[in-house]
């Protein structure tokens, strides 16, 4: 962490401040740049706010040079993280393609959609109960009884599932369900993810639509300060100005984490783009970028989708598609 | 609600299509536009999910031409709402100041910094317990003690007080508090929102830092259809590309809110600038430009603060403050 | 400016850095951070290419601590510049208003406009002979009778006028035009700049609408560099997610130009806003946040406008803005 | 296009615009949304200026249907265009890698240069001869001498090359340069764009770093209506909040483009991420999405680039990549 001090300070302030960065446990080494004093920090600087420091008038500047979270550093864990779950695993070098409904809809649907998407090849199957919706007037899923249907049809097919969490009270009908994910929306949603932390369970930890890649690994770090350990964070698109697609799929955020974090990264090109037509080329993208894998939103009959129809390809489409991203993992692997 | 339709279309999907919108409750009426055909529908529009229509492959776009809410529309209570909080009155020509420190850290400070906001001519005390953190390692705020400490200063002070709520669970805790804040990281966690609605109070909604004008409208729509009456907007700045200020204060939203919405708007200049100097002009302009009040952060000794030091004025330059606010509402009235 | 060295580095490579820190005229002071090495350079800092220094592969970060520009600076004449043009003085507590259409039309339109805005308060009289249009289709401009019209129009009223130059060929029609506009489209067209900055004449320079401040004010330094000396800066809001505004206008950007330059900075509202109705809310809030002058466009008939009519007022809506805004200047003056 | 007009509306006044209508060549039909009037516009569409009806006050929302251009559009050549540069082809299953440094800086640079992106598997040579900085400061390019040097490298190697244009004044210099580049900063300098439409070689268009889509297709119009024919897209990033990326590689223009438009697009990682180390993972991404080729920057020694050397790969770096975009574009074809 460097401060840079303002030119011309009051020496009675500059001694309250060294002893506010003492009392955070921090060493001070100075230096001089045109006049202003620049002082060089060692210690667990990742723990230190740099707003307590910037408070004090006489600092024009606050710096960090390292990390701010420390258990999602690449440099905790330099060979990666493999997450397993049941016996799929996911990151060191094991793509896995998670696929299913927006959402839930009725027990034929969900079963039917996970039968087809287990023979496209898909390895993971997703379904929302709880829905975090724009408008109070839109579908918002089935709920509890949702979470029985996903679970039915674990049974039918032997997938393990995801779902989506939007609440603590929700920790008790989570129980069967293999993989916790954490929405955009709720990606600052401290009290949630801190809950779900200490459900010690993976978690999917999408991007928050604005989130930079800082604050998306911070929401990691407190996951992992609870307790989880297997947490596979899932870049799902920025909101930009480009009108064209719902969100910008963000693949320069993929090998930006791999150098600084152990943590697998997933794409899902399908809230991204929020268009059927482009999730394949957008896929292929990303297992090219060096993605750990795929989210993708199926449904047997679109038009009939209760929610997110326009985002959503067919079984037969994800088929394809998985072909044709294993041929690209294939020229990965030639490297 | 417009709907365009694809060139040269099957006359089954169209009639699909056609039953879908009818059972959305709508009714259809249709011209033609270089060859493609638009349906322009009447009905309950604002309760009807584009995505449902767009999920059909014959639609090109889905357009509405209603706000997508009703409750919070500008049509459903054009003379305006009044919010009041005990004696305050909040819009309809009410300017109101809210004022107090970012985080409650003990009696005496909050006791203190109420004393003298008071005095300086702030309205409501504001004061955080819970405290959303983007690090883990940051000052998470007192919890309910800091609520005691908070209503301990309304005893002392008689001031109405503001607090955030971050959690359903903490809802008996805010029994007594004037206000509950929904911050910017959860205008988008709608379980806390129907929550806080059901609670019938004042309900201060920031603006997520990537929300649209329309989808923090939304969010004000999801705590009237709870049954909340009295919901005040509040501004707080948008992430954008500008890196002098932490967030970019869109004054533009004011009158644009003021067109679509009855509810109250203020804004909250610290947040948005991150920044003690630029608070005041900010001020001033929020003020011009027609806010119904303003949020600032105070603290006695920012270099002391637990969080946000470097964006706390003090009790003396919020006196300051107030005072030119106060010549800048007059000159309004003047027109 | 601060280089922070990445860990465990190679001597010889430091020693090549350290060269061509000496050969950029820079000194360095070395100190350390976590066991990596913190320089911090003095001497000219401001013009030397940071991308030079991170181009070693040693080096971690550059980070400038004092302002890329030197004769924009505000330290360069920290009493502020006043610009004079003809007897219209702008910046330094002199608050101007420009106005007039977006595209000159033809003699009448702009005689009769210039007139009716001189009565309603305006100090200088703007309209556009060359017009960078989004599509080819669009109304491009006058050109050159545009301008001959414009002076016209400046012959019968007294006022100055201002328009925009789009390519340095237009340099000998622009002799008698009193301030050369740079649009938010050629801000970063240097090539012009420099032309411009070499006509030692008053310059109008909009910001980009993707520009950071730094970037516009290096925009305004190449102006300074070629001999220009009368440097406004035209605030005109910049590109963001939220579509209810064409573009945001950025208030904050003036408080944060009046710490960093000497030169006066305006503000239109008119395409930031790209909406007549936001207009005056908008010009009220730049007047209040410390803004040394206003451009509005104005059209008698907006509906018969060949550009941009949508965000043109009315001259009679202009006068009341005028005195609105006056009252605003005169509360700013009892502080 | 589609106009709908604010409800309770005047005869008179709609009598007005539907003359307006009528005198841009086009017929209206009319449909009724809850009350509101829908007009449905046919005709040529694409020439008509929006603004110029949204400017009548009775008109709520103007919103097009159809692409605002025509030149550009897919339907112009649905099959596509394919570029020609001397034997190398862009588009239509041609994929191209330009390469090259970011400056030309000498004879011997761009000579060894030349020869070694050659060998490694590059079709164009790529250096700046006009460089538009940021900064008055920074290295501006060698100008009219380096335009010579690249000729010289081309004459040597058998490269077509590729440079920037900064000025239409520029225009003699570039007659033997085989594809004319107008950079992001001057891709709404219509004047530029112009004079290079007329010089009728192929044109490289960058993508404004704050360019919609639309936008981008329209300066492209400019140049087709001016009779450019080959003209090359290149997706260079955008700016975004997000700041471990220079700008944010929006490959998702990439399939929206190849939608709308049958030009040929590229992409450039180099400008996008401003950091070596992400190019080749961004390279591999922007081939399996679908790109036409590869615009980046190489440097022999980047450490001694005179701009840009921290985005420079080597010519070894490029010879490895090539390989690898090779396997992905050799997996695209089995689909």
């Amino acid at each position: 962490m460097i401060i840079t001090l303002k030119k011309d300070i009051d020496g009675q302030q500059k001694q309250r401040l060294m002893q506010k960065i003492a009392s955070c446990g921090l060493k001070a080494e100075s230096s001089v740049t045109n006049g202003k004093v620049v002082l060089s920090l060692s210690g667990n600087t990742y723990a230190v706010d740099t707003e307590i420091l910037r408070a004090f008038s006489i600092v024009e500047s606050v710096k960090r040079i390292e990390d701010p979270f420390k258990l999602a550093s690449k440099s905790f864990n330099p060979c990666g993280t493999e997450v397993s779950v049941n016996d799929v695993k996911i990151g060191k070098g094991n793509f896995c393609l998670i696929a299913g409904p927006c959402a839930i809809e009725s027990e034929r649907q969900i079963v039917d959609i996970a039968e087809k998407i287990k023979d496209a090849g898909a390895n993971l199957l997703r379904g929302g109960a709880f829905k975090p919706r724009t408008s109070p007037y839109s579908f918002q899923g089935l709920g509890k009884e949702g979470i029985r249907l996903l679970l039915k049809a674990k049974a039918e097919t032997g997938m393990p599932v995801v779902s989506e969490i939007t609440c603590a009270s929700q920790e008790d009908l989570f129980y069967d369900i293999d993989v916790v994910q954490i929405g955009a929306r709720n990606m600052q949603n401290y009290e949630l993810i801190k809950k779900v932390g200490q459900m010690k369970k993976p978690v999917l930890l999408k991007r928050g639509i604005s989130a930079t890649v800082e604050e998306w690994l911070l929401s990691a770090e407190y996951l992992l300060t609870e307790g989880a350990t297997d947490v596979i964070l899932c870049e799902r698109g920025i909101r930009t100005f480009e009108p064209t697609s719902r969100y910008t799929l963000d693949l320069s955020s993929v090998p930006v984490l791999k150098e600084r974090t152990h943590l697998p990264v997933i794409a899902d090109p399908s809230h991204a783009s929020g268009n059927a037509r482009f999730i394949e080329p957008l896929s292929l993208a990303a297992a090219a970028v060096g993605a750990d894998g795929l989210m993708i939103e199926v449904h047997s009959q679109p038009e009939e989708a209760l929610s997110d129809g326009a985002q959503a390809i067919t079984p037969e489409a994800l088929k394809l598609l998985c072909q044709k991203v294993k041929y690209i993992l294939d020229a990965n692997k030639k490297f």
